[in-house]
């Protein structure tokens, strides 16, 4: 039998991995289940796999684990963990790509809503109780660069296709996916920022996307335009970001993460000029995440089994 | 030749009906083009055909006008120039229906989104300095009530479909629409008020649907549902809701129409919980609303002179 241990947080609320949610969607009898660093401690001793997220996985691992060879690591971006020196040879890591989509499409969504809608500064005559008529247009036939194009960039460019926006993704190379209306790739990237209404930011963070949306690049951006982080806070330069917006340059922002999280209190981000931001939760929707973790945990050990790829393989040198 | 006068207001802007767009859609020539009282006057000294907005007809008209026979009102909801007692039985009105629908369905969308991401609470968090997190579901399967299926509710319902959600439409008679999974008569709204997760006003206001939302309709919405209002302010009782919202009873509301225009200062709307206010902005889109009008008032203007049924005919007994 092989032996899993499923570690949750202690304040995984909606988001844990239950025993019966466990055994209802069929996964394999026999699991250990824990919250504490003992119950960690205890379920590597014996453990094959180990099924965790980011922050258990930073504070517990490594640890005496002598039959380990798969974390499955329930998160998307793994970039918490990098540099992946900790990992042994022996362990092979999996992400949870695939459970994200689907609420992070939405998010986006309503992202470009909100922004084509010239939202932000009428929230903001709202707060100060002025009538303030913004008009706008719809989203159809205008331009959006959408940076990444896995789970979160391709479900926000399905979205904007709805809207009957022009499409364009940004990717390592400029390989077309069916998402798109086309794809550049990365080292273009300049060329699409000089034509695009709405940018999202919708990569991992590696060494290679780390402040890739710098001050020149978000200079780049037509007035008026757009940004959207769903992404990770530090593929952009926040402090560049800020004063694009507060200036007037750029027509608004919806962020979803930052480089420092929470942001801390005081800081400028909260203040600046037609923004809104969202703590972290755009692409975790709590009525599936768990369920469908387990599900993409499911496949990838059927693969595992079978001795075949497993689809939610990690590259710790490509960091995605 | 027929002649037509169009007036425009002077502060319409982006709005205006100016005679190069006329001219490049084909519209006929000849045709009058006014702004003030006096060329109004002088355009229906001798005008077959009216073509303007409310604001326009309810300040300038009856005035001698002996050979006027139609009045194109740029406007969906005519609701402003009720009663109708004052239009001569020679003159046929017409409305403008097919103008707002796109720009609509967009606002439509970003307004379940708004309420089904839980955004109010976090716009307020935000504004308050404070990383409060609102984890939120998708739209996929929640169930959306929406009053009128006209431009505007058909347009919100077919947003609603793209997000996956269950569509009820509410009308006058139950005639089913391919807009909505189903359609029921307003007679039955209660049982549907008891059921929904969302309900969007986008019905005309007439006397049969003014107040139509009163405190005990209201009242019958489930814990936590939102309220969307494009139609009318008093299709509902905003004293009702606001109380509803400050309770807790109700999750979330976006409004962008209201019993008074502009809502005066201090009014306790403006600080009501839970609620995202826009200045009646959400049908109007500026890049499309002036072609689109001359288009549906082309349309209207062949089949008067074939002698057919005239599209966008207003009927002052049902108000729509």
């Amino acid at each position: 039998m092989t032996r899993i241990h499923v570690q949750n947080a202690n304040d995984d609320g909606a988001f844990a991995i239950t025993p019966e949610l466990w055994t209802q969607l069929g996964a394999p009898e026999g699991a250990s289940f824990g919250t504490t660093a003992e119950a960690f401690r205890t379920g590597l001793a014996e453990a094959e796999i180990l099924v965790t997220a980011t922050v258990q996985l930073a504070a517990h691992y490594p640890c005496p684990s002598p039959k380990l060879r798969l974390i499955f690591c329930a998160s998307a971006g793994l970039d918490r963990l990098a540099p992946f020196g900790w990992l042994p040879p022996t362990v092979t890591l999996l992400n949870n790509r695939g459970a994200h989509g689907a609420r992070a499409g939405e998010y986006a969504a309503m992202a470009l809503l909100l922004l084509g809608g010239r939202m932000p500064a009428m929230i903001a005559a709202q707060h100060a109780g002025r009538w303030e008529k913004h008009y706008a247009s719809t989203l159809r036939g205008q331009r959006v660069a959408v940076l990444g194009v896995g789970d979160l960039g391709s479900a926000s460019a399905r979205q904007a296709r709805h809207f009957g926006m022009h499409i364009t993704g940004i990717r390592t190379h400029a390989q077309p996916h069916p998402d798109f209306d086309r794809v550049v790739a990365v080292g273009d990237i300049d060329t699409v920022l000089l034509d695009c209404d709405f940018l999202v930011l919708a990569a991992p963070l590696t060494p290679a996307t780390t402040n890739l949306l710098d001050r020149r690049r978000l200079g780049l951006l037509k007035p008026g335009a757009g940004v959207i982080n769903i992404g990770r806070g530090a593929l952009l330069d926040q402090e560049a970001l800020c004063d694009l917006l507060d200036a007037g340059h750029l027509g608004g922002a919806v962020l979803d993460v930052f480089a420092q999280e929470p942001i801390p209190p005081g800081h400028r981000l909260w203040a600046t000029r037609n923004i809104v931001l969202t703590p972290h939760i755009g692409a975790d929707d709590p009525a599936t995440y768990a369920a469908d973790t387990v599900r993409i945990f499911l496949a990838n050990l059927a693969a595992y089994k079978a001795g075949l790829p497993m689809p939610n393989r990690f590259d710790p040198l490509r960091g995605y």
